[in-house]
């Protein structure tokens, strides 16, 4: 697919549009493709070095870079960077931002070229494997052929597992980090409240409101309290906020945040607007929703992986992850050692909860260095 | 405190007007306070046979009488009624409205006499004794002295716990399920989803729709949501509807209710709005949110015991429930061992969760059965 424009004289931050159609789940062909992305590092002459990595529901491309909305660093530069298990030294990291995001890539906030207005609900409902598609054809447009490996948490390792489902024969190894292979009635739930607190905000207006400028950002922010508190754990709520008041030492009596987890909830709710479309986060909950590799395998999940008898696999899960406990970590285990793939799991000990994946755990770091490392000894 | 009306002529569904003032433990004095309440049975010669019935925070008075608005059966058929463990051939039952709430106790839709509106946000901030002192002065109307027994699950196991720190002397037996002696900060942060979903709602309007008739129902049903997958165990919901999509066979590709834990949330939420009040809502858990009876005791729970040595307990978890978790009941199992009062404890199994309260439990109704005849063997 030859690339419509490609911006990569802007260095590492990059964004592709490609003619497409690129031919999605639901039976839509989304046509152009853009797609924004960076990359770190360069490839190798035998084009053997290719890292790829996938974010999470609300993550974005700038994996080890400054954020240009916050102004804040990368959200994985404990992963990525100099002297990291993804280092730019060795490898040609490529992170792209997902299809459905709001961070250059297309999704409903982008313009349909045949009204000239944004997509908004008019956009096509995605599936994770529309998400791994897109990537692929990326992968292309940058000739990598084969992918050294794919790296991600939570939603990142929906996207993982599916590139072994889809693309076995391109990945070499795989790294699946707090994930599951299947979004359970309890995570439906959860995502089904935030889109049910979108869409009830007025502002919301069926999607449309782009033109006026007003997004739902009440709704998108109760949407995103409720998503936060099932990233952390519930003992690691008490370590961190447990009942503890407010800077003033006495409760209210009033509905002002007395608490330091309801100001800090509150927080969440609020800066999360400024750098996330309300759209975008329902498309991609559902993507999440719809996710189950199982499915076109008579619920076999092995199944998914007959052809990925060659990928190397890791996964990793944390004790107090409550999202996507360590059985759904398990369950994948079994299903590779069924389809005879081979697999290294470790459940790591943290108070974080789901979030764990994104924050300072040296144990998952030497876990993803040395199954890194090891597959570079080839 | 003397009767202002008492319309005990109309049956078991009964209100009264008490002149007051009750003075709250946020400083406020509240004048006159209404309490609707139900009574089943009859009181005994000797006074003996009283039960409170506490109810949960959605609940009501009709604990085992027809809902007035939904025409469902009262809420705790299965353990108060004609053979069940708290029986009206044998007990005097009392099930009052909790104060804040809004089927025709004190609240913040009862019309303030100062003005002649009704008080919306203008309602004094209550705390879970609050509800108990309104419940000991209806007592004191009824002309019931000790009660045989407290009874009550989730918040209502509150209430009972209350009742043993503030009112010992008057309590001979105490029956809390699925309860806690404080909430934690995840509790706080569900609650505080909650209530920031009716607050974003624009028909919530700072508490002030109830002349407008148009109450912020959308805002109320998300909370609603959020909490309703709370009562439920991860496992009780894979069991119950797992991945299954609605009576349609394939996913829509769209944002209808694909999934039947969609429409059944959904359902929670659209239902929820037509019983209940979104401002007692939010009260009611503000009051459970600062509810912490370790705090006027140095943090120790035992302090809060310490007058109710001769009141017997009875202790009741569930292994599935996460929201108020079996840690939380054996910790007032300690306290209560530490302040020498009798006390027997039983976790119970069910795939259910915390709403495992309000179900066919048949063990639960053994437990309560043994306790409360054991002590009525006097």
């Amino acid at each position: 697919m030859a690339p419509m424009t490609d911006d990569s004289r802007f260095g590492l931050a990059r964004s592709v549009t490609l003619a497409g159609p690129l031919r999605l789940d639901g039976g839509a062909r989304l046509a152009p493709v853009e797609i924004a992305y960076e990359t770190y590092g360069s490839l190798d002459a035998d084009g053997g070095n290719a890292v790829l990595i996938c974010h999470a529901l609300t993550g974005d491309q700038h994996v080890a870079s400054t954020h240009p909305i916050t102004g804040k660093p990368g959200w994985w530069t404990r992963m990525v960077g100099a002297g990291k298990p993804i280092d730019p030294a060795r490898h040609f990291i490529i992170c792209a931002n997902v299809l459905g995001s709001c961070l250059g890539s297309s999704g409903p906030g982008t313009i349909d070229p045949a009204t000239g207005a944004p997509y908004a609900m008019r956009f096509p409902v995605i599936t994770i494997r529309d998400m791994v598609r897109a990537q692929a054809i990326l992968l292309d447009h940058l000739g990598v052929g084969t992918l050294a490996a794919a790296v991600g948490g939570s939603m990142g390792g929906m996207q993982v597992l599916q590139w072994a489902a889809t693309y076995p024969d391109r990945l070499r190894s795989a790294v699946a980090i707090a994930s599951t292979a299947r979004h359970s009635a309890q995570n439906i739930a959860f995502h089904e409240v935030g889109r049910q607190a979108i869409m009830a905000d007025p502002k919301w207006a069926g999607g449309d409101y782009y033109a006026a400028g007003d997004p739902p950002a009440a709704g998108l922010a109760v949407a995103r309290m409720a998503a936060h508190i099932t990233y952390l754990s519930e003992a690691g709520l008490t370590e961190k906020f447990g009942r503890r008041l407010q800077a003033r030492d006495a409760k209210s009596f009033g509905f002002d945040a007395d608490f330091q987890i309801e100001s800090y909830l509150r927080h969440q709710g609020i800066s999360f607007v400024d750098r996330f479309d309300a759209n975008s986060y329902l498309y991609i909950t559902r993507a999440m929703d719809y996710f189950d590799l199982a499915e076109e395998h008579g619920g076999l999940l092995a199944g998914a992986f007959q052809g990925a008898k060659r990928t190397r696999f890791c996964l990793v899960s944390f004790d107090t992850d409550w999202l996507y406990p360590t059985a759904e970590s398990r369950a994948i285990v079994h299903a590779l050692n069924a389809a005879g793939a081979p697999v290294s799991f470790v459940e790591l000990s943290s108070p974080f909860g789901h979030d764990a994946f994104l924050l300072d755990v040296p144990e998952l770091n030497r876990v993803v260095d040395g199954f890194l490392r090891a597959g570079e000894d080839r």
